[in-house]
C-alpha cells in the first residue's frame, strides 16, 4: 500500500483528495498536515469524517513525513515553494497542486502572483502534472506541479489544434466555473446570496491561469472566466479561427488520435454541445465540437469537474503514473449526474 | 387608464406582464385570454393571485376585446399570425412578444420555425419592438413585434459597434441564460434535476434568435447560448475583432452617446465585468467592456433580465411609447438583487 | 414627501429598504448612514445603484439627521441602543429593525445576546413593529422595534390560535429560511458551496427569535430553524395539539376574522400546502392549514419573504401607519415568482 | 462475479444503481431492461455512459434474464407486481425498489395507490429490504421490497424509540427532500423554475410513504414532507413527546446500541443539528438529537441521501447481504460534500 499524506487537507481540494484516496485500492491515507490547525481532528471541521477517517492535523516536517511515500500539497500559492527545500531531500514523491511551480518564467510569476519567487531557478525544471500532455516527464519525476483547473480544461480542449496549425491566431476562451473553484476562503463573492441566482464574469484577460495556458499552448489566449451558481464543474467554450479548408473530420480525427491512449479524455463527435453534468464527479474531460466553416470558426467545448480532473483527481492520476500503477485506478468515470 | 389585455397570460412571460402591469400607474388589466383555459381563474393555476387579481381566461375575440386599448400577445410562435387578421381591424394596439413578425424574410421564418408563414407579405412591415433602436417606428405603430430575449441582449450590446465599423467581421456571442427562457413547457432539459448543478451549451450556431440579431446588426454572428442554473437573467459576452487604432475611449464614448437618451441602457465604463445580478428584476440592460488592444479584441458584456428587458418589460416600454406615456413609467430600475 | 434616512444601508435589509422606498410614492430617500463607510458612495459597494441613487454614507448625528422625517435602523443588535439617547429628542420617527428593543425583560436580552442592555428600563416600553398585532400602538409611536423575520412568521401563523385556547400546550415550529436571513457577513455557513445542495438544521431550541415569539404568543415554542439553499423566503410549519372538538371551520373562521382588516395576511383555506414562492418579493404572509383531528393535531403553514414582510417591508408598513398613510402604499403583493 | 440486471435503468434510481454497481468489486452489470425502449442504447439517453457502459435496453423475459443472478426492479408501482409471476420461478434474486410489495394490507395499497393489488396474498409475505431492521429476513430471501426514501429515513430515525416506549403517542415528522425524489417524469412541480428559489410543503398527512412508516414503527405518524431546491438528500426532523424522566443519555445509548452492528447508521451524539450535506453521495444515515426535557419533547434528526441510502444504495446493501458479501462492499461512506 502507498502511504500518502495531504497538506492543506481542510480545503475543498484537500477533502476531495481524502474522499477519492480513501477508496483508492492501493493507498492508505497516513497523515494530514497544517500549519494553523495542528492537533485539530478532521471531524471537528468536517463532521462527515467522524468514525471514518479521523486523523489529526500534524505540522509538516521530515519527522511527520518519515512514513509517507507520496505527499500532496493542496496549499495556497507561496507555501509550496517555502517547503520545497525541506521536501526535496526526503524519499517521497510530491504532487503539488499549488501555483508555485507551474510557470517557467519568474517575471510571470511575479506579475500574476505579486511576489518574487523564492526559487526562480526551478521554474521550468519541474514537470507539469498534466498527464495527457506530459505523461513521460511525470512518470520519472519526484515532484510535479499540477496546472490550475481552468488551465487543464483549456489545455486539453485546445492542444490538439496545434497539430492542425490553428494556434497561430489568438483563441478566445469563454470559461464558466462552479463556485468551488474559489475555495473555502471567506470573501463576499463566494457568499451564497451573492453567487446564487447570478451569472457574472470576472478577471477577463487578467486571470492567473492565463500564463499556464499560453505557456503550454504556445498561443495567445483571450481568457474570460465566469462564475456559475453551482458547486462543481468547468465548461470552457473555445472559439478558434479556422481556414475554410479544415474539415470537421480532420478536427475530430486529430483529437481522437491525440487522446487515443488517454482514458480520461473523451472526444465526443456525436455531441453538438458541452455540459458539466456529464463529467461532474469524474476524472473525465469531455470534448465536443461545432464546426462553422462558412464563417471560418470552430467551437470546441471542454468540460470537466474542477475539483477532480481540474485538481484532486488529476493529482491522483499523476500519483498513479509516478508509482507505476494503472493510470485509471481509483478514479471515477461515471458522473454522479444528480 | 389604459385597459390592457394579455393573451397567453399563464406562461412565465404572461405572469410577469401581469405583475408589472398591476402596479403600472396608468394601466388597468381588463382581460386575460387563452384558447385552452377559457373559464379557468388565474388563481387556479397560480394561487398567488388569489384575492389580488383573479380574472378568468376568456377566448380571444372581437367581442372580448371590445373594451381593450392594448393587447399583449405572449403566445407561442404560430399563434400570433393566426390571430392577426382578426386583430388588425380592431381599434387597439397590439404588442406581440411571439416570434411571428420579427423576421423580414419568409424563407428565414420557414428555415428556423419549420413552417410557412401565413402572412409573408407582412414580414418586414411591422416594426421591431425594440425601443432603443426603433423608438420612432414604435411610436406610430399599431402593432409591434418584440425581439427575443437573447436577441435584445445582443442587439443592445453590439449595435453601436456599427458606428465604429466593427461589424464587418463575424462577431462571437457567448450567451448564458437562466432557465425561465425556456418557458413553462414540460421538457426534460427544463427539469430541476437536469438543469441544477449543471452548465451546458445548446443550439450553438443554430438558435432561432440568430436571424433577428443578424438582421438588425447587419453582421454575421456566431451565437453560442448556454443554460445557467438560475431562474432569470442573460449575460451575453460578445467578442469583437478590433483594429489596434480603436481606443477604449472611442468605444465608451460611442456607446454612451448612442444610449444617451435611453434610460434603460446603462453604459458602465467603470465596470470590468458583467453580471445578471445587477439587472435582475429590472428593465435595465447593463453594458461594460474589456479592451484588449494587444491582441486586437474587444469584449462587450451585455446583461439583462430575460423576462423583463428581454420580454415583458420591453413590451411595456413599447406600450408606454405607443400610448404617449413617459417611456420609463411603471418599469423597475433597481434590481431585487437577492 | 416624507424624507427618510437609512442607517445600515449596506446590508441586505438596507438595500431592500432602498429598493422598496425608491418606488414608494410618498417617500424620498434623503440619507444613508454608516459608522465605518462615511464618504463611500453606495454604488462603490453595489454597482446596480450607479446612476440611480448614488448617495454617500454619512455619520449618524443630529446634524446629518436634521432634514429627516423617518429613520430606519438596519443595524446589528447593540448599535441601536447605543444611538437611542441621541435619537430620542430629535423630531423624527424611528423604525428599528434590530433586536435591541424587541424583548421586554433585560435578563432575556442578556441570555440571548450575551450583553447587558444599556437601557433596560425601556424594554417593554417600545411598541413592537408588527402591524397586524400592534397596529394601534404603532400608530401613535415615535419609535418602534420590528420583530425578527422568523418571529414575524410564527406570530402571524400562531397568534389567532390563542382565541381558540390552543396555545396552552407547547407548539412545535419547524421553520425553514433562505440564506439571506444570515445577512451579508462573512462566515463559512453562508458560503455558496456550504449552503448549496444542502439542507441543515441549526439553533434548535436556542435561536434568538424564540423569546420574541414566546413573549407575544404567551406560549412555549419548540422552535427548530433550518437553512434552505435559496436566497429569500421563510416557511414555518407549525404543529399544534388540538382537542377533537375543534373543527376546521372554527380554525379557518378564527383566522379569517382575525386578519379581516389586515391586507398583508392572506388566510388561504383552499390551499393544503404552504410555499415561499407565492409570497417571494411581496409584503404578504400566506397562511394555510392541514387539519388532522383523528390524531389531535393541526398543521399551520405560514409563508413570507424574510427580507420584506420579515424585515424591510414590514418596517415600511409601520412607517405608513406612523405617518398616517394608507397601510399598503408602496408595498408589493404579487410575487416575482421566478 | 455476480451478474446483475436492472429494470427501469433510465430513471434516476436506475442510473444511480448503474453508477454504484459499475465500481462494485464483485458485480458485473449484464443487462438493462425496459418495456418502451427496447433497442435503445443507454448513451442515447445519457451521453455520459458513452464509451463506458453502453448496454442496450432489452425486454424483461426469462430469456433475457437467463444469465442474471440478481435483478433490480427500479420500476413505477404497478409494474413490479405484474412481473412477479414471471420472475418468481427464475433462479435469481430480485430486489424490488417499487412500492408494490412494501405494505402488508391490500386495502392500504388500494387506498394509497388507487388500484387493486394483483397479488394481495403476497402482501406481508415479502421481507422489507431495510437491512438495519430486517437483516435476517433479507439474508434468506429471494425477493425483497425496499421501502421508500422518506420511509427509510423515518424508520431509521424513529425505530429505536420503541425500546424507550416513546412511540405510543403520535410522532410528528417534518421531512424535507431534494427534487430527485420526484423522479425524471415530466410534471410542472419538477420544473427548475418552479422548484428553484422556492420551499414548499406537499402531501401533508396523505403521503404514500406514511403506511410503510406506520407499519414498521407501530406508531401514528403525522408526516409532512417538503420540497427543497437541491438535487439530493432528505432530512427528517422528528418531534417526539417524552416524559421528563427520559434522559439524553438513555436516548443516545439506546440508539447507539441499536445501531452498533449497522455500519451505515451513524449515531452522532456530538452533533446538535442534522444536515444532508454530511451524507450526500453516501449510503449513510446520520442521526442526531436535541433533547428538550423542560417541555417534554425530543427532536431527532435523520439525514440520508434519498438516491443512495433511500433507494439504490440500500438495494445494493440488500444484495450484499443476500449474496453473502460483506454488507458494506461497494458502498460509499464519505460524502461528495460539494
Amino acid at each position: 500500500m502507498i502511504r500518502v499524506g495531504i497538506a492543506g487537507a481542510s480545503g475543498y481540494t484537500g477533502i476531495e483528495l481524502i474522499r477519492l484516496l480513501n477508496v483508492h485500492p492501493s493507498v492508505i491515507i497516513s497523515g494530514i498536515y497544517s500549519k494553523s490547525q495542528v492537533g485539530t481532528r478532521l471531524s471537528q471541521i468536517y463532521p462527515q469524517f467522524s468514525g471514518l477517517l479521523d486523523l489529526s492535523f500534524e505540522a509538516l516536517s521530515p519527522d511527520t513525513l518519515s512514513e509517507i511515500d507520496v505527499l500532496f500539497l493542496a496549499l495556497p500559492h507561496g507555501q509550496a515553494q517555502a517547503y520545497y527545500e525541506m521536501l526535496a531531500p526526503l524519499p517521497l514523491k510530491v504532487i503539488d497542486l499549488s501555483a508555485d511551480f507551474r510557470l517557467n518564467r519568474p517575471e510571470q510569476f511575479k506579475r500574476y502572483y505579486k511576489d518574487d519567487h523564492l526559487l526562480p531557478h526551478l521554474l521550468g525544471a519541474i514537470p507539469l502534472g498534466q498527464p495527457e500532455l506530459f505523461r513521460d516527464q511525470i512518470r520519472n519525476a519526484d515532484y510535479v506541479a499540477c496546472p490550475g483547473c481552468y488551465a487543464t480544461s483549456v489545455m486539453l480542449g485546445a492542444y490538439p489544434l496545434s497539430q492542425l496549425g490553428l494556434l497561430n491566431h489568438p483563441i478566445v476562451v469563454d470559461a464558466k466555473s462552479g463556485v468551488s473553484g474559489a475555495g473555502r476562503g471567506l470573501k463576499e463573492s463566494s457568499l451564497f446570496c451573492e453567487a446564487n441566482e447570478s451569472f457574472s464574469s470576472y478577471g477577463t484577460y487578467t486571470h492567473r491561469h492565463v500564463p499556464e495556458m499560453e505557456m503550454v499552448l504556445g498561443a495567445k489566449v483571450l481568457f474570460s472566466p465566469h462564475l456559475v451558481p453551482m458547486n462543481r464543474g468547468i465548461l470552457s467554450t473555445i472559439y478558434v479561427d479556422i481556414p475554410v479548408t479544415v474539415t470537421r473530420d480532420q478536427i475530430v480525427n486529430t483529437y481522437s488520435r491525440f487522446y487515443a491512449e488517454s482514458p480520461f479524455v473523451s472526444v465526443m463527435p456525436e455531441l453538438a454541445n458541452g455540459s458539466t453534468k456529464y463529467v461532474s464527479g469524474t476524472n473525465r474531460c469531455m470534448i465536443s465540437f461545432v464546426h462553422c466553416p462558412d464563417i471560418g470558426k470552430l467551437v470546441v467545448f471542454s468540460a470537466l469537474d474542477n475539483l477532480i480532473k481540474g485538481a484532486s483527481g488529476q493529482a491522483i492520476q499523476c500519483m498513479n503514473i509516478m508509482m507505476g500503477l494503472e493510470e485509471t485506478v481509483g478514479l471515477p468515470l461515471i458522473p454522479h449526474y444528480l
